[in-house]
């Protein structure tokens, strides 16, 4: 029959011309996937903020409007330290946040943010990519449903602002100090008297002396709150030589996304981490400016050999005892040591060796 | 007539489903772009030769298959120095390189590379990124009908290998030199004798006096030279503090390029060129490591400060002669010299303090 024949055509037409579109389309998958990303900061918090803002706009762009990524910050999930949680339960599809904030849920955390006396930004970089830091970062996640990438570092920080010149290890016995964290566990290893306390009350204590010193970043973060006025010691570094964010990524979430959409994404990471470094380095140069010609009488100062040496001993104890409790403790930090053993004989004869040139 | 209601219903049903269809492809250009990437490194450069091989990788997967790039090395189009020209003309579509090879051809090339006593890395990057550098470096190429983004950083190359001791400027005196470049011509403004030589005739050359000292790059690629056997003496960096490579791109050939390729094209370029560093970083330390434990007798120097001193004073002056004769010239130079300035400043009580307050 014509007509059976016509429909039988007429198919065959509409098969074909389906499987040429198909064809020309064959890698691509329109779908959009809207993810959904709880950030520890507040909104509009320069530096720290930018990177999942600049990340969100990147992986929009390459993905042609493929990915798109909102963005939470505190104040809309009122959860600024649950941001593990949040991802990890699917609440969020992805965070932005600083690993050291989980140790107390999840101790081994603690080794992918800044370590005292450890690796610079520029030598952890290269362990987390050349080195097997990533894996292991990886390694101490995957338990707890998540991927967890670097996610831009905020530079050196600086050792604080003190009322008075640290000159021997008794200088810091009993000297109350706003240093949360870690740090704060090798200050009290030394006699100190670490405390945290609330960003908003943090100049009314060191200036009313119920502190006597604090920590907070450096120069970019630390003008505006004006410690330069109250404390005339500006310490250099020695317990976050290089603190890197992260961003987290629910990993069911992740197994969904199209591969394509898999390496923009950790892609969008990677340029996003980098940028926030280079904007830091930018940032605290601008305020360390202003600052110094401002505040000409900031004397800036590294604690002696002495107290260097007493707080490394301090950090390397705690650092032992972590690593005898838990097998996978252990091997983080001995990648580490090995790597920042390694690397530093070379930053000594390259990096510090141009820059100490000059100045001597 | 049934049957030409069945032709026109069956006709619609077509045009529904390609609009439908259409419509969930909306925003796809699927269209294959094929780039060609010509390098100056011949096949296989490690490091170097890394670079595009990781852009192109990245570009494609990004892209899902719609950006392909074909990179061919020096031992193909046999022109290593001859970049710049072909992705100009249009015989290449892309360049990896450096941006100091070209400065006979575009003298304000030069500055782009890496400047003798100037920005480290990542001072560097932080001025490209942030502080209008790359904005600078576009304005250079652009009438030369191409696009320059920074492609990747070696490392700080070491001052080199020398035969004696440098104790005093006498000692440069007549110093008959491998040091191509700028550099080189720093070093005759203080008396030595720069010259150019071949790779494969540089080990001969030093090993039988025809030159006294010789500079190559760093461990990662003067461990398999060799040179360690014959010049004991290996001083720190001074030339090259940080030795950006770039990627070229032909104006037109961008031009022509939807916008998410575009984009996905210059974040492949971010990612390779950082990528890049850090793996210089840790090919560095590694080759350190082996050079340093099978040759202990090296000895590792700096020049000492009369030395730095009196080339520090050459290189102003010849930079002062090019900035006297070229606007854009005297714009580069100052915006480096005020990024320099102001960034450095806060290097030395970050960075720097951090590394000497652990070797002091």
């Amino acid at each position: 029959m014509d007509f059976k024949k016509t429909i039988r055509r007429v198919s065959t037409l509409i098969v074909a011309s389906l499987t040429t579109l198909a064809a020309t389309h064959v890698q691509a998958d329109d779908k959009v996937y809207r993810l959904k990303l709880a950030e520890t900061w507040g909104p509009n918090t320069p530096i720290l903020g930018d990177a999942s803002k600049n990340m969100a706009k990147l992986a929009k762009e390459m993905s042609n409007g493929r990915l798109i990524i909102r963005i939470d910050s505190a104040n809309k999930h009122k959860a600024p330290l649950g941001v593990f949680d949040m991802v990890k339960s699917g609440q969020y599809d992805l965070g932005h946040s600083s690993s050291y904030y989980w140790k107390g849920k999840v101790p081994n955390t603690l080794y992918f943010s800044s370590m005292p006396f450890g690796m610079t930004t520029m030598e952890q970089y290269s362990w987390f990519y050349h080195g097997g830091g990533l894996e292991l970062m990886q390694q101490v996640y995957s338990p707890h449903n998540l991927l967890s990438f670097p996610g831009g570092n905020s530079d050196i920080q600086m050792g604080g602002w003190f009322k008075k010149e640290i000159n021997t290890i008794d200088d810091l016995k009993g000297l109350k100090m706003r240093i949360p964290g870690f740090a704060g566990e090798v200050l009290a290893q030394v006699g100190a008297k670490p405390t945290n306390i609330a960003p908003g009350e943090l100049y009314t204590s060191l200036e009313r002396g119920t502190i006597d010193a604090l920590e907070w970043v450096g120069p970019a973060f630390d003008l505006r709150m004006g410690f330069q006025k109250i404390a005339p010691y500006y310490y250099t570094a020695w317990h976050e030589p290089g603190s890197e964010t992260q961003f987290l990524v629910n990993k069911k979430v992740w197994q969904e996304l199209p591969d394509d959409l898999k390496i923009i994404l950790e892609t969008s990471f990677r340029v996003a981490a980098f940028d926030m470094y280079t904007q830091a380095l930018h940032e605290n140069a601008n305020s360390w400016s202003k600052m110094s010609s401002e505040y000409p009488d900031i004397k800036v100062r590294s604690f002696p050999p002495e107290v260097i040496n007493a707080l490394k001993q301090a950090n390397g104890e705690l650092l032992k005892q972590q690593a005898a409790n838990d097998e996978l403790a252990k091997e983080i930090l001995d990648s580490q040591a090995s790597y920042l053993n390694k690397m530093r004989e070379w930053t000594t004869i390259s990096l510090q060796a141009y820059l100490n040139e000059q100045t001597n």
